[in-house]
């Protein structure tokens, strides 16, 4: 069974909130309560859940860390996935101090520049190599995903050179939209339309 | 008439898209296409355009520039309105260098932080101040949004700060999910759930 994006979305979200319940000694959750979280119906939380065959809710609500397992089998890769961040520059120093640590299945494992200053230095915790060592270091660190933190006009050619060296799913931190093949799952990422969003919310509360 | 959040999404990238087609000198647009680029139908396409009132396709699709003029009228304030950025560590430089001169409506014209060694200095084009002058600063600056890049474990007292100092919008960068007051629109801008979505569909790719 292959889910809808939005569902993985919001499967996500869910065990962000229960591994956040976990952490600080929460046992148990409603749909209600998950459902109020993250703005949507409970109605919504259950077909969700329904939908991944989970339906063990208890006089308590959801148990959080069986929720959070069974969410984990479901969207995780069994032996964890291997990513890399090409482009070491303020954006992708932050993105790998942000995600390193916080998905045990998701792993940033190097890092790609081509400024001499950035080649061969441990930046961020993980080693980054040059653009043109690309193909050997993905086989070598078994690299699946490539988060693309470049220069914009750059973009177009690194989405390319990560294709043609296996790469099979990428997220685009860039603002140049990128064409792919169907072989390969692109993830757009624009900052500028959650920061629209909260501006038309705010604007429409003057209002 | 305010718009549901999904809407207001969708508008924003679509005149990201319509942005990206004016600069490169394509002055008209078909919904299917707009819905291509977007992998949504064209019907939804046709659907949300209806919604804000916009019907003049022509036998060449969409004029462009009109669209997207259409969709500023719509979601940006007339007036434009100021961001802060509150924590000026790497991802802080980074959204700042990322948004200003994206948007002319938004523009992120303050940043604070409480390190000596970044407070009173010009960071990523804007003056960093010291949090304490929050409230003076976002005054005199005409402050309606912030977005919060601070370390995690300050997180809450940041929002509390920025509710305090009148901020009506927040973006949270950081992992802890914020509760504000109703008067306060949020988003939470989480990058794990894209990854995760990522993750996924490359695993599901090799099945």
């Amino acid at each position: 069974m292959k889910l809808p994006e939005k569902t993985v979305e919001r499967l996500s979200e869910y065990r962000r909130t229960l591994l956040s319940c976990i952490a600080k000694g929460k046992t148990h959750i409603y749909s209600h309560e998950l459902a109020g979280i993250h703005n949507i119906t409970a109605v919504q939380v259950r077909r969700d859940l329904m939908l991944i065959g989970y339906s063990s809710i208890k006089k308590k609500g959801y148990d959080t860390q069986e929720l959070a397992d069974v969410i984990g089998a479901l969207i995780d890769h069994e032996k964890g996935l291997n990513v890399a961040v090409v482009g070491m520059g303020n954006m992708g120093r932050a993105i790998t101090s942000y995600f390193n640590g916080k998905r045990p299945k998701l792993n940033i494992v190097a890092a790609f520049d081509v400024d001499p200053n950035k080649v061969n230095r441990v930046i961020a915790g993980v080693n980054c190599f040059h653009m043109k060592d690309l193909l050997e270091i993905s086989k070598r660190y078994e690299i699946s995903i490539a988060i693309i933190t470049s220069p914009p006009d750059s973009a177009t050619q690194v989405a390319e050179q990560l294709v043609s060296a296996g790469i099979k799913g990428i997220l685009n931190f860039t603002t140049i939209p990128l064409n792919v093949p169907d072989t390969v799952y692109l993830e757009e990422f624009d900052m500028i339309t959650s920061l629209e969003k909260v501006a038309y919310f705010v604007k429409t509360k003057d209002e």
